[in-house]
């Protein structure tokens, strides 16, 4: 009978979840639609998931582990999901509600630095030790690895999004101005193109604009990655990071986002020894990255 | 016979050295210039350290182990000095070198990571388990404490002095323009202040007559304190620092210091939960930081 591990990724929209084995091979992938007020049912949605990914596949699977990984404040020895603003909870008890469940261990992550984890066990990261991964999605967060390892200190962990880089810039969603967020995140790229032109549009759209010359697209596009830049410099400076991972949907614009941050970094740093690279693992980052936790927690 | 280790600092003009017990007790400290070319004489350097130290206390001391902090590109796992631009070596073998000369393990450690270990042990932080820790000296550098663990990452971790914020700012002896150090280093605050005025005066000068409210050393200290909270906040928000310290000369001006400097993290975090607090071993952080690597090497 074949090993593996469920990792679940409860994001805002979604619930993705993959059926992954020690050796990384993905199994089977399930993606559904986030219940409303899912917190309490973590429970029935893993069981639900492990069914289903195991249903997937041909022959009995043992599923040794359940990771689940979730965004906002996350305690994650504790197994605690302190606040997340979209997922709407507070203090839930993550681990109790899905143990109670489950019948086999379940580790809890943050779905930014669970991420992390995969991208260096799986994707774009497999060389690196010294990693900083922000993915620019509707919101913004980071993770660090040092020497291979996960930097985790206090609840704010990774929380960069509402940190005050313009100050007077543009209104945030928090209520701030000039927000990393508010900037750089794919969600403002595109809103902050819209508003000047009138015309609908998301940051892929401004990417494409901003290459073919566009001088509104090519003005935001500027802004949001030197932004990303101002933010990035101190801590890849501070953690002694060497590859800096852009993840999200944004980094399908490939160099026309890379090449400008490569320059912008190295301009802040004053040195061109650090690698800017898109992540690989893309919007699967966050459901591998729960099925590398459940691993490490099984010890394989 | 009493036992205890021997930390030694060895900084661009100064060599300090201390001896502490397992419980954190000093029993005896020295200071004294750092020679020209110390890198090679540092096993002998070591050695007369130690004769020193232990002939300063009465009764026999069992010498357990030497740590050694420097600055600059350090290698602590191989302990390797790969670069010191005021000590003038590249990949050195500061072990080998040590060792060389001593009969007991010798530890090798970066003087703010080390410092900052001291200041968890037995300084300002020993309350705290997610710290930042920024020596303002002459130059600039930072440690990161996460879950009381030192933060590593590559060669380059903590060298946040010429990461440049203020782009087109005051020119920094590196040949940049706003780094850090350019304006928020105590060599800093006391240069641009002098050059306006015309007046002889260092940092504390500059402190004592912006706290009376006089123009240009208010403005002067005033962007010092800006430009430091653009560098600081990123960091705190990645690393998930709850407690920023800060050390070096500076931290004499106290809350002329420390005040500013919660305000405007405060504004540009969004929250006001991360304190922020004077250092409290002072110039003797890093000689305790290597007797606290040292302890650490042994077990103790």
């Amino acid at each position: 009978m074949r090993e593996a591990v469920v990792g679940i990724d409860v994001g805002g929209t979604r619930i993705k979840a993959a059926l992954v084995t020690p050796t990384g091979d993905v199994l089977a992938e399930t993606v559904r639609p986030t219940p409303a007020g899912v917190g309490p049912r973590l429970g029935e949605v893993s069981v639900h998931a492990v069914g289903e990914l195991t249903g997937a596949v041909a022959g009995a699977v043992d599923v040794l582990a359940v990771g689940v990984a979730v965004p906002g404040l996350v305690d994650e020895l504790a197994g605690i999901g302190v606040w997340s603003a979209n997922l709407g909870w507070r203090d839930l008890d993550l681990r109790g509600t899905i143990a109670a469940h489950v019948d086999v261990p379940v580790a809890i992550g943050h779905d930014v630095r669970s991420g992390l984890l995969a991208e260096h066990r799986l994707g774009a990261a497999r060389e690196a030790d010294n990693v900083l991964f922000v993915p620019l999605g509707t919101g913004l967060a980071s993770a660090i690895l040092c020497r291979g390892k996960l930097v985790t200190g206090g609840l704010w962990t990774g929380e960069i999004g509402h940190v005050i880089v313009v100050p007077d810039g543009p209104l945030c969603g928090c209520g701030q101005r000039g927000c990393l967020e508010a900037l750089s995140s794919a969600g403002a790229i595109g809103r902050r193109w819209s508003q000047e032109t009138g015309i609908v549009g998301d940051a892929q759209e401004v990417a494409r604009r901003a290459e073919a010359g566009e001088e509104v697209a090519r003005r935001v596009w500027q802004e949001a990655i030197e932004t990303l830049a101002i933010m990035v410099a101190p801590v890849v400076a501070a953690a002694g990071t060497e590859l800096v991972l852009i993840g999200g949907g944004l980094v399908h614009a490939g160099d026309t986002l890379l090449d400008p941050l490569r320059a912008e970094l190295t301009a802040r740093l004053g040195r061109d020894d650090v690698a800017v690279e898109a992540a690989a693992l893309g919007d699967r980052s966050g459901s591998l990255g729960a099925a590398t936790i459940a691993l490490d927690l099984v010890g394989r």
